[in-house]
């Protein structure tokens, strides 16, 4: 059992909308209380009631396989009352927009509302327009605060603390959210934070972003504690230069002898799901340096830490 | 909590097929028992246990965010199992008949059914096959007996009592479920009912229809205490007449100006999914008169009020 | 309520990937189990808690109304947290392997795994590859083995014993999971059994399958005790010859005519979708020796059987 007796400091948001705005404090805060959130997925009897009679929608405008279940485990292992909206069955087609399926969810009277739009701010819109809990479980190119803070739990277990790491992020740095709120988190734990991506794919903003940046594999991975890899958007790629597969692999894959030149006891990572072949290499993926699988075990982990802490009992006054 | 001890007088159906066929006593022991239901959802804690080990099926072979979402979220609030099955999902595209689908269904032993149909009478045809109760969430151009249900209850709610209002519906009348219902329930709790619309959508036999017809707006809405919109349903309307939405919306649609011609007070209602600009203006939908989400949220609290009716315990001799 | 303090023998299995390996006590446990399903079931509270906390995710790549159903209500009737993933809302379309998707889910601890695949093999090969019980349910034209364990529940009870009966599978037994498994199953428990099919749609192997094989269904009719017919899976005829429905109902449907061949009291049985008209005719269908919506009610108690053995507590040294 997670020890609801233990003094976790109190993490005061009411919405989860992005890294930028968290203190190191409320961070580390998350990170503890889904290191106990581990502990009791692991048992077979994995479920508690402190959500009980609570309300989660998961609404997704993008499919996504890992980050929904990801949330739906978690809330049904706290004891929400879970139900999923994607797109496909929603009315938008009818004409509805956002806004208005969002009301409408919200008159429903969720506790919270997770929610996943190609629109980079969508999940901020929400919130000042609705009377719960907001999530984002990813808007556009802008943050996807819960696979950022999946991805620090998954190196402070590894590696015992994040400061003072080296962190190469590599590949399509332009079109990642997940680069973004990783960049900001890393950064506030201490972490130095490295970029790697072909120019094309590298922010043009780089030069205030707090990384260093790097347009060689070789380069950027020397020495580095962690290497962090990204999943190629081909498909965001409208218009602009789409590297070929093969091409990308050649200079930006990561293969075993690239791995080589990070530290010998580099973690490998990856948010999924993997183009094996694209931009990594499937030995390294399923190799011993590799923690890809740990890092969608600490997913749920995260996002039940998530929940509580937004939906905290001692927050409203009351009794778990 | 919602009060159990409350001596709610019997609800004598096994299924909700229709408005019509419901004594003036029915519908009032349904928006009573409705009542309690939404201060239990306005509630941090919003879950009883009174369908703890009942089977709710959601059966929609037509697509709908809200009234699946309402019933999903009425079921789980109540303890039951719920189930949604969709068309997408279901396997009437390996030639599997409604019928045999719904018995198959019906095979697995759950207590209640509510199934989406395009076509009139489907809920009643498998009222005669399944051992379960049913409950019709929209029936082709037929009933929907849940929305004019949620109606009444805002209505009652804001104005007190519906006897003696005048309630104008406006719009595509001739393809709406919602209307038909609305219209016997209000004529059976002593509203007076008038339609508004088009000559080419409003339905031959109006003159049986107990309502006073209006093809104009102007006329229609003078003096009226609630102002009901409807969803212009351009998608039904084929070999006929299909105006443009300029044009239907420059008759038709409620504006801020026409809103004036009704009471000072009078309530603005929508069933939702809007067609913003088509049949009603922006600010008018989200103006102080609207009660559109009101609507949404009564939805939740009849639906649970109604899987409590269908499945009383008491009927059943069983303690709750 | 099941009466937990049967002392059922223990089911020492903790995947069940195919009819094929299991004993004959292994299934009369699984059948004996079943039977005690069914009769909560039937009851209105039709819950237990024996797998709270227990995690079940149903992984179709294949859509199936009735057997992701089945599952899904047997997991929730055991108080699991029941998690669908369907292929359409998946991400294999982004490129994601099978694998890739199965270790994905593997991490999020599930405690066990219902896959369903067009490949033969693809439920085996992960049971090797995640650390949860994995469940076959359908792969390619190998096994679907509590399809034949549903089958063999709705005989027992009809029947009283399986044993020294004569089944006759009629159809497409080719393309067959279901043949396959029942045949396995019923010669396990000591039943003759036939196989009735056109020749192309034989098995090439049927002389090593322990089974009388029958070109024409008069002849393999004739005083059987169980007629069980099998779906025309033309979507599976890729490249063969794909016979018409009428001429195929003509020399292989099953009609009242044919019918009489059988035993008197022979039991018609067919796992559903049924193509009415192809290879079954209506009246037989609906008649009164038909056991099909039997089948769907023994479909769940059965599934709940093989998940509560799978997971059985007392394997585990806990308490219920």
């Amino acid at each position: 059992m997670m020890t609801n007796t233990d003094p976790f400091p109190v993490f005061p948001h009411r919405h989860l909308l992005g890294i930028k705005g968290l203190l190191p404090s409320d961070i580390e805060t998350l990170l503890d209380r889904a290191d106990a959130a581990v502990s009791l997925s692991r048992q077979s009897e994995k479920k508690r009631s402190v959500l009980r009679g609570r309300t989660q929608i998961n609404l997704f405008f993008e499919a996504s396989t890992r980050t929904q279940s990801s949330f739906e485990l978690a809330g049904k292992r706290l004891g929400a009352d879970v139900m999923n909206m994607s797109v496909a069955s929603s009315s938008t087609k009818k004409g509805e927009t956002l806004l208005d399926t969002a009301t409408t969810l919200n008159a429903m009277r969720p506790d919270i509302l997770v929610i996943r739009h190609s629109a980079a701010g969508a999940a901020a819109l929400l919130a000042q327009k609705v009377g719960c809990s907001v999530v984002n479980a990813g808007d556009g190119a802008h943050e996807h605060p819960t696979q950022a803070l999946l991805d620090a739990l998954t190196i402070r277990r590894a590696k015992g603390a994040i400061a003072g790491l080296t962190v190469a992020i590599c590949g399509d740095v332009l079109h990642s959210r997940v680069a973004r709120s990783n960049i900001i988190l890393l950064n506030a734990l201490g972490a130095r934070v490295r970029v790697i991506a072909p120019s094309t794919l590298m922010p043009s903003g780089v030069s205030q972003m707090s990384v260093e940046p790097f347009t060689s594999m070789e380069e950027g991975l020397k020495g580095a504690d962690v290497v962090m890899m990204l999943r190629l958007q081909r498909e965001r790629m409208s218009g602009s230069y789409v590297p070929s597969v093969r091409e990308y692999f050649r200079f930006f894959g990561l293969d075993s002898e690239r791995l080589k030149l990070a530290k010998e006891d580099a973690l490998v990572m990856h948010p999924g799901p993997m183009n094996r072949g694209v931009e990594i290499a499937s030995d390294v993926a399923d190799g011993p340096q590799s923690v890809i699988q740990e890092q969608v075990e600490m997913g749920v982990a995260v996002r039940m830490a998530v929940l509580e802490a937004l939906l905290d009992p001692r927050q409203a006054g009351e009794t778990a």
